[in-house]
C-alpha cells in the first residue's frame, strides 16, 4: 500500500476547468476545517493547464504550467488529481503516474469505462491506488457506499438517474409539456446541456457511469459495448401525458439487473416508472441511484449529479481517503475492482423480459384494435391496459397499450407485423415500463 | 491501531433477537460472497444470550452461552457485537471489550447519545475503535456517508425522518385520514409499534438518532438534553388534512442546523414540509437523511430505517470494516467522533426563528380574525396565509394561520395572548414549517 504521505500533501493538478477550480477553492477555503477535521494539510505544487495565458484570473495565485510530466515527475508530488477529460493523453498521464507509484484521483468517467481494468491493474501492480467517487453521481457519495456500506448484500439491482442534461430535459417537459426540441434549448441555454449534447441525450454518459457503477456493485468487469443504449432524443411530449394518464413518470435510467441466476441485464433507455416510485420524483439536473440488496432491501441516494462544487466535494473526499490511508487499504483488500473480477454475463437484451408501452399511430376503422392485439398474441405478449381517446377529426388516432412481462425479442417480431398492418402507420413507439425489482428476504 | 486479524476472524455476539438472527444469517448464507468480495472469513465463536432455553431453534447449530464476559474475554474473540440493547450492562461489557483493545460494533443508539463520548475515549486510549452504522438508519449507510464521502463538507443542516414507527403511523393518517389511535393501532398489529410505543411516537428515539448524527456531522458533542423534542401524539388528522391544503405534508423530523454563525439549532417535532421536498415522499418505514453540504449541496440517503435484515446489513458492513482496517484506521485519524471535539453551541429552542403552522378554535362572530392577528403583530409575527372554510353550523369554527419566520419565544408569547382571548377556545394548536435549506456555494 502507498505509504503515508509527508505533511503537508502535494498535489499535482491535472486540469484547471470548471471542476479543478472547484477542488482549488475547497483546499484554499476549507483549510482549517480539513486540517481540523483529518489532521492533514495539503499543498497545490502543480496545476498543469493547455494555455497558462487563458487562466489569468490564476496567475501568480496558482503555480500553473503546462508540462504534466514535469508535474507528475515532481519529488514533492504525493498525489496526482486527473480533472483534464480526454481518455488518449490522459490515460498516458495517469499511467505515469501509478508507474511512480503516485494514487490517482479522477473524475474521467470515459477513461474509466473504457480503460479502467487496466488502470485498477497497472494501480495494483505498483501499489499505488486509484479514487473514483467524482466519475459516477457528482457529489453523491455511491462509490463509497457500495465499496463500504453495501458490501454485506448481494446486489440485486442498480437503477439510476445519472445523467442531468437528460434529466433537465424530460423534467422540463413533463412539467410544462414542452416538446424535446424545445426543452433542450433551454437546457443549452441554462447550460445544462453543452452546445453538443449528443453524449449526454443519446444515452452515452450514463452508459458509461452505468458500466462503472455495476462493476462494482455486481464485482464483474462491464464494458459500455455490454449495455443496451437508447437516448431521449425521441421521446415525444405526447408519450409523456399518456406516460401520466397511466400512473408514470419516463425517465432515462440506467439500469443493471441481476436476471435469470447470474446473467445481468445492463442497459440505457427512456423508461416508464409509477409516479409513487421515489426515482419518479428525481427532477432537474439532480441525480438518484436505487440500489436493491439482498438483506438491505430497496435504499436511494440522490443529490447534484454533476457542477462545480459537488464534483470538487467527491474529489476532496477521495483525495482525504487516500491520504488517510483508508482508501489504499480498501483498493488493496476488497476483490470487487473490475481488475479482480471476471467479465460480466450479460443477457442479450432480446432475451430480456420486459414490460413495454406501445403508442400506435392507427386508422380509424373497425378491427384495427383486434389486429394489433391479434399481433401481440401470435408472439406470447399480452395487454396490460389499452387507452385510446375519442376523437372528432382525421383519420387516424392515437392508441396506446402497455403490456405484460414479454421477451424484448418478441416484442421486436410484433412491432414489424404491427408496422407492417396497413391499418397502422409506422413506426409504432415503444418504450419500457419497470416495476419496482422486489425486496428479497429483507424483514 | 487493532492490529490486523488472524483468519477466520473470531466473534462474540451478545444478543441474539431479531437483530443478531440476521447476522448471523447473512454471515451463514453469504459466507462465500463476504470472502470472495474481501478476502475475510468469520468465526461465530459465542452467541451470548439471556436464556439459552428460549433459542430452542439455535441448539446445537450457534455456541450458545449466557457468560458475556467469559464471552469476550475469549482469547479466539477478536471482535465484539452488541446487539442486546440497554445501557448499564451493556455499557460495562462494551467497557470490558474496549479494555481488552478489541474493537466493537454496536446498533445501540439509547447508549451512544448517553454515552458515546466515553466510549469513544476508552476505545481511543486502548487503540482500538467502535463502529456504529447500524445505530441510524437501520441499512441506510450515513454514518459511513458522514466519516468519507462528505467529508470534504462544511455541513449546513442535517434533516433525517429516523423513526419508523412515527413514520409508518402518519403516513397511514396522511393517505386513509384516520386519527392517531387508529394508525397507532394498526401500526402494533403490523409490528411497526411496540406495546409501549412511547420512546419512538415522543419523539425520544428520533433525538437519540440527532444526537448521534449530528455529533458526526457538525463535529461536537451532542447530548440528547440539547434537543427540544416533541412526538406525534398530538398530531390530529385535521392538521394533516389542512397541511394538505396549504402544499405541506406532516413528517416527524430530526433536524440540526447550522444558525446564527457556529450556533447550532437542534430539534426533533411534527414538521410541515412541502409536497414537492422529497422527504414527503418517503412513506411508511422507511428511514431518510437530507444533508445540506456548503460544496455538495443537496443530498438525501434513503432506505429502510430498521428490520432484521437491514439492520444486520449495517453491522456487517461495520465488522467488515473494522476488520479490513479500515474503520479502526479511520477512527484513529479523524477528528470528527465526539471524544475529540467540543460541546455543541446550543441555540435555544425559543431564540429560533421559524415559521407556524397555527390552528385555532374560533367563535364565529366579527372582529375574532382582528385580534388573532393583532396578538401576532404585538410579537412582531406577520402572517403568510389564513384558512378558513364557510362552516353553515356550530359557534366555533377551525381558523388555519401559517406564519413567515419569527421567534419561537415570541411565538409562544403570542399563543399564550391567544389563548386567553374569550373568542379563542385554547388550546391552539402549533406546529413548525420548514422551508428546504438553501444551497449556498453549489454550482
Amino acid at each position: 500500500v502507498t505509504s503515508p504521505p509527508t505533511e503537508p500533501i502535494g498535489i499535482a493538478l491535472l486540469g484547471c476547468g470548471v471542476v479543478g477550480s472547484g477542488v482549488v477553492r475547497i483546499l484554499a477555503e476549507q483549510r482549517e476545517l480539513l486540517r481540523r477535521r483529518t489532521g492533514l494539510t495539503f499543498d497545490v505544487r502543480h496545476v498543469v493547464v493547455r494555455d497558462v495565458k487563458k487562466h489569468a484570473e490564476h496567475a501568480g495565485i496558482l503555480p500553473l504550467s503546462t508540462d504534466a510530466q514535469a508535474a507528475i515527475d515532481d519529488k514533492r508530488v504525493w498525489i496526482v488529481l486527473e480533472l483534464m477529460g480526454g481518455t488518449d493523453v490522459t490515460g498516458e498521464l495517469i499511467e505515469r503516474a501509478l508507474r511512480l507509484g503516485k494514487p490517482v484521483v479522477t473524475a474521467n468517467k470515459s477513461l474509466l469505462a473504457e480503460k479502467g481494468t487496466q488502470l485498477f491493474s497497472l494501480a495494483r501492480q505498483h501499489e499505488t491506488c486509484i479514487a473514483f467517487e467524482a466519475s459516477c453521481g457528482g457529489g453523491i457519495p455511491i462509490i463509497h457506499a457500495l465499496s463500504t456500506g453495501l458490501l454485506a448484500n448481494r446486489i440485486d439491482a442498480l437503477v439510476g438517474i445519472v445523467n442531468g442534461t437528460s434529466n433537465v430535459i424530460l423534467t422540463r417537459m413533463t412539467r410544462s409539456g414542452w416538446g424535446y426540441e424545445q426543452a433542450l434549448d433551454e437546457a443549452k441555454q441554462l447550460g445544462f446541456a453543452e452546445a453538443d449534447p449528443t453524449l449526454d441525450v443519446s444515452g452515452r454518459d450514463a452508459a458509461q457511469k452505468l458500466a462503472i457503477l455495476a462493476s462494482l456493485a455486481f464485482n464483474v468487469q462491464v464494458a459500455e459495448a455490454d449495455i443496451h443504449v437508447e437516448g431521449i432524443e425521441l421521446v415525444d411530449a405526447v408519450d409523456i401525458t399518456f406516460a401520466r394518464e397511466l400512473g408514470y413518470v419516463v425517465k432515462l435510467l440506467a439500469i443493471a439487473e441481476r436476471r435469470d441466476a447470474d446473467r445481468l441485464s445492463l442497459r440505457v433507455h427512456p423508461t416508464l416508472i409509477h409516479a409513487d416510485d421515489v426515482l419518479s420524483d428525481v427532477a432537474g439536473s439532480f441525480n438518484a441511484i436505487s440500489v436493491w440488496g439482498h438483506a438491505l432491501g430497496h435504499a436511494l441516494f440522490y443529490g447534484r449529479g454533476a457542477g462545480q462544487m459537488p464534483t470538487a466535494s467527491a474529489v476532496v473526499s477521495d483525495l482525504i481517503g487516500v491520504a488517510l490511508g483508508t482508501t489504499p487499504l480498501a483498493f488493496k483488500r476488497l476483490k470487487i475492482f473490475p481488475d479482480t473480477t471476471a467479465p460480466a454475463d450479460v443477457l442479450p437484451f432480446e432475451q430480456l423480459e420486459t414490460r413495454s408501452y406501445l403508442r400506435l399511430t392507427a386508422r380509424d376503422v373497425p378491427g384495427v384494435l383486434a389486429e394489433i392485439a391479434e399481433a401481440l398474441g401470435r408472439n406470447g405478449i399480452s395487454l396490460s391496459a389499452v387507452l385510446q381517446h375519442e376523437v372528432d377529426r382525421g383519420q387516424h388516432v392515437p392508441v396506446v397499450i402497455t403490456t405484460h412481462l414479454a421477451r424484448e425479442g418478441s416484442m421486436r417480431q410484433a412491432l414489424r407485423e404491427i408496422d407492417a398492418l396497413t391499418t397502422v402507420r409506422p413506426p409504432t413507439v415503444c418504450l419500457r415500463i419497470m416495476d419496482q425489482p422486489k425486496e428479497f428476504g429483507v424483514s
